[in-house]
């Protein structure tokens, strides 16, 4: 009953049967292959527009690059405090924007609201003390679970893009956000004013498999550069390319997402059945339970696995009690509903 | 007929099956799996020594860690002049040391003599507007192809060592390298210098693995946090570890190398007993040839690939002709007998 | 009557007597003179101690520059939220740091507490994610005008210490700091365990001169280098060292600070004298008064010149009424006791 | 005899005496004042055209400082292998440019020639692996003392701007190279093709004063945030803009620059007048002549102060004999023609 991660499994099964099969023959390497080339427009059909793609093994790897490529040495990229980019993700961003910062703004349940961001931005010094915002970047799904509805992004980017700002969005858990929300790819993405988005696979069946996708191809002319100076640039761009053609032949990745979630809101809806609650709305495949820090020592006791949560983005009504913590479950394209039920008994028995 | 480069496949079949095995079930993410310690440990046994291992997935980022780890902002990397890390990398090794600079040294063979290096490095300024040297960076095979001998690796290091610098070697063609020396890993590393070996798979088998080994362990001690912002961490490690499982099991690292430089050998020995001459020395599995740029034209002509190469690094007395190129032939794992032969058969028709 | 900054008025008269005195001849470039190594020396002396100083032009420069000796690329500096070197500095630490992070944390009057470093570091995660704390920045005096005691300093030390971290002090106003705390400059740093100091001259009578002195000479080991690098190593040394001269001699320094402490405690006198309140308590020479807004724009239509401050810093039970505000005045060598008068009088006019 | 170099001396009379005279009074702080925008408006005067002016402390600052407007982290910044910026400045320009490269090409007299830019831009990869070219730099006066002509300047920079690149000038010694050639500022400058100017005044009379001027605004537009993140905003501006005024008034800075040349020529024709040869022909205030060691030997014994320089920029005509080197001598306003005689019988006694 491993609920610590959706990076825990390796690849499904349409995936690493993609990666065998591309494997045989001679292929140009880095990435000028007719592989990725198909990628790449597979990607612009999926998004309903030209797009500039550059694949890349590692979400961290793609969120830093795509900023790099938004925010100058001297800008400012504004994001929810404990955004995965300027918490999880040991500065990467900064590197790779040569030192730009990140500025977190607080928000319940890691969303920005609007109303923050606009007198945020109000409040800046035009000093040249004060580095000047240049991006915004916006989790989808959120580091606690919860998903920005369409209207939100769209309130966001318009807010940035009235401030000289372009917007990032780390999809990390692109494809579960989209099956909450219920739209389509382009609807949650630059119709709503996202300019540039990572767009993972990774967690949701792949091995090491990312696309930042640029939804204004002249953003991305130093992208190449930036690439290849990071070491992102695979020789045998084959790897990524295959993987992406498993994730998105048949719509698997949307299957993989919605079975995740499904698992996600049978957890939940457990949970609760049972008198627990949850520190935040799930929207994906993560829930957020408040439980007694005995009941989870001793879930774990029993073979669980899940990690704790800090409270620090809770709605000040869902303060917690003494002996209560947060704990995430997460759910992927893997788990099993027998998994899922087994571990509603176990709960059943500490309650 | 392909000779393009050693790039061009994708994995040998023990590495892929690897791949296909380390795929089911949950392990722990970011390289905290038993499989990616079963490969430091056994990279340990090959090295025969205590060694500090990250992996990664490309040479362009190992190489740039590794030197990021030994050379401070402010210093000097000395290399050959146009060696891989400083010629074809796009600037990564500067990006990652943060602003420090490589020095690129002449030498026929694109191989510095340890005399150079001496005198070099006795001529430099003392004062503040010099940058110091801090590392020596190696490339074992050279980009022409040729191969330092252990001597020769001793000598250069020692010089490095008095002068309070770091050795690095950059082993994309490790195993190539290693074969046509006919000696131990140790031998041709720690035990003539070396402190931090990139120890290339990608190309002799591999999709998309390197290791980064630290003869030194304390050397290393940056390492975890500059691998993890450099976006070179992956989630999941198995992708790594199970290519250098099919890489290292059965010595089949080895046979590929062996393979390769036999079949670069016939080759070699082709040519020039239809009285064509080399450029370089052959060491590993790279052919250097020099020809009429109208017969490389006539053989591209029939479906050859290979490519051109520049003069720069020849013996004062080996000048080419007027109308004389170099002409660079890689063979790998995948390259078979019968397709040297033809090409052989067509180079006979040129002549 | 302009309380806008004590960076408003040039030198004072010894300091540009030393300057002009000093102008004749040939020197050394670069530092290598020897009135540059009298003040280093005389700086050895001041705080009675071996130490290796750097002298800087600019504030900013000096403080990026010594905590770039302190923080690796991928490490941690922390301090107060509001410090100067994270708010102030447009970035110059993190770009000097090569894209490490500073840390903010809370704290009344822009100190820091020492249960909050101690909980905060308690609560970071081992994780690679997450990069490690290796330096903390005090401000003495800080951004709200308060100073640590010696006692705070220590235990703040302390901490930082037995976390591995270096401290740093940002003493842009050592000097007022020093007077109000009635201590030795040693008493003040090392000996409360302050690694390294950037003791502030411009404010306090100099043009552009500030020296960044290393309490343990091998932390120092890569500034030369660092210096020249960021473009801070004067090629006429002698106008920094001059300064310096001007400044140290025959304790000009101590004479200017304690006329500016003089003027602000006569301002905070007369000010509360008058039933105004302070924001946080005066301890050099920066007077933080709550004013009516009304109160404060009537004063500037009357000549006086002062800037306004965020009340982000205050204790919870000294909250602002709603049509109040926080304005700082700041006093300087070159402030008159008749001018403090006057604005007094004024002041006294809109109550 | 001191001709070591033209940074040992302090600032002329005219300079030091507008420092003693912007002493006084309160001035806005940051360059916020109006002697700043005085001096700005006159340096576009002098020009002959709208300028961004951003006035700095140091050479090297300044040079870093205009380089990193023009080249992207991922660029090249072509220039002269043995220029100031490549070899003296301790990597300065790499670090604010992020990482991006200098290439240095070869050139006697340390001049570029135009052909020799042409024939390496048009070798270069367009693969990623190469950085592009984006900017160039000239050294006006260059490293062995010549001057480009106008026609030469104007070559480079066609050939500059046909491929896409900025054009940088270094002018350490703008002056003195100004007087040599005998044209207006703008002639040398911008009619010529030159986008940013580094307009040198320390050596020429300032104790420590550049600016950086750009001749298109719009490139400048990130400069008030890299000069302060750099470390280079002098919060008391009236130190930098004080010196140039004195600079400038009265034609003071040509006045200096035609004294320092007219020594020069004065040394120069001395020494060829005694049968020895200048290893580059003299254009401004620095003389490289050719002399035996031991003669050279004999002058610093007498008390003569002047650096050896290497030969590696001679013209193959040049070659030094087995007991010769190259020493250089450099003049400045300070210089007198008194020095100069008694240095020229020195010389005479050692033929």
């Amino acid at each position: 009953m491993n609920f610590a991660s959706d990076n825990i499994m390796g690849a499904s099964e349409p995936v690493l049967r993609a990666l065998v099969e591309a494997n045989a023959g001679p292929l140009p390497a880095y990435g000028d292959d007719p592989l990725t080339q198909e990628i790449e427009a597979r990607l612009g059909a999926i998004f309903e527009r030209e797009v500039a793609v550059f694949l890349c093994a590692t979400g961290t790897g793609a969120n830093a690059l795509a900023l790099s490529a938004l925010v100058p040495p001297w800008g400012l990229c504004v994001c929810h405090r404990e955004a995965h980019v300027i918490d999880d993700e040991c500065g990467a961003p900064e590197f790779f924007m040569h030192a730009a910062k990140l500025a977190g703004l607080p928000g319940t349940g890691a969303k920005l609201a609007p109303e923050t961001l606009e007198s945020w931005l109000a409040g800046l010094s035009s000093s040249v003390k004060q580095m000047p915002p240049k991006a915004l970047s916006l989790s989808q799904l959120t580091e606690c679970g919860t998903a920005y509805g369409r209207d939100e992004i769209a309130a966001l980017s318009a807010i940035a893009h009235r401030n000289g700002m372009k917007v990032h969005m780390d999809g990390a858990r692109f494809a579960n956000a989209l099956e909450s929300l219920g739209c389509t790819p382009a609807q949650m993405t630059w119709q709503a004013g996202i300019d540039v988005l990572t767009f993972g696979a990774t967690k949701n069946g792949c091995l090491a498999a990312e696309a930042i996708i640029f939804f204004n191809p002249q953003d991305a002319k130093a992208m190449p550069w930036l690439r290849k100076r990071g070491g992102h640039t695979l020789s045998k761009g084959r790897l990524l390319a295959a993987q992406f053609k498993g994730y998105l032949d048949d719509d698997h990745w949307r299957d993989n997402a919605r079975h995740a979630n499904a698992m996600a809101a049978r957890l939940a809806d457990g949970l609760t059945g049972q008198g627990l609650r949850l520190a935040w709305q799930r929207a994906g495949n993560e829930v957020f339970v408040v439980m007694k820090q005995a009941q989870a020592e001793a879930l774990r006791g029993q073979g669980c696995a899940f990690h704790p949560w800090t409270a620090t983005n809770l709605a000040p009504d869902d303060a917690l009690g003494p002996d209560e913590g947060i704990y995430r479950l997460v759910t992927s394209f893997a788990t099993q509903e027998a998994m899922v039920d087994r571990f509603l008994t176990l709960v059943d028995r500490t309650m």
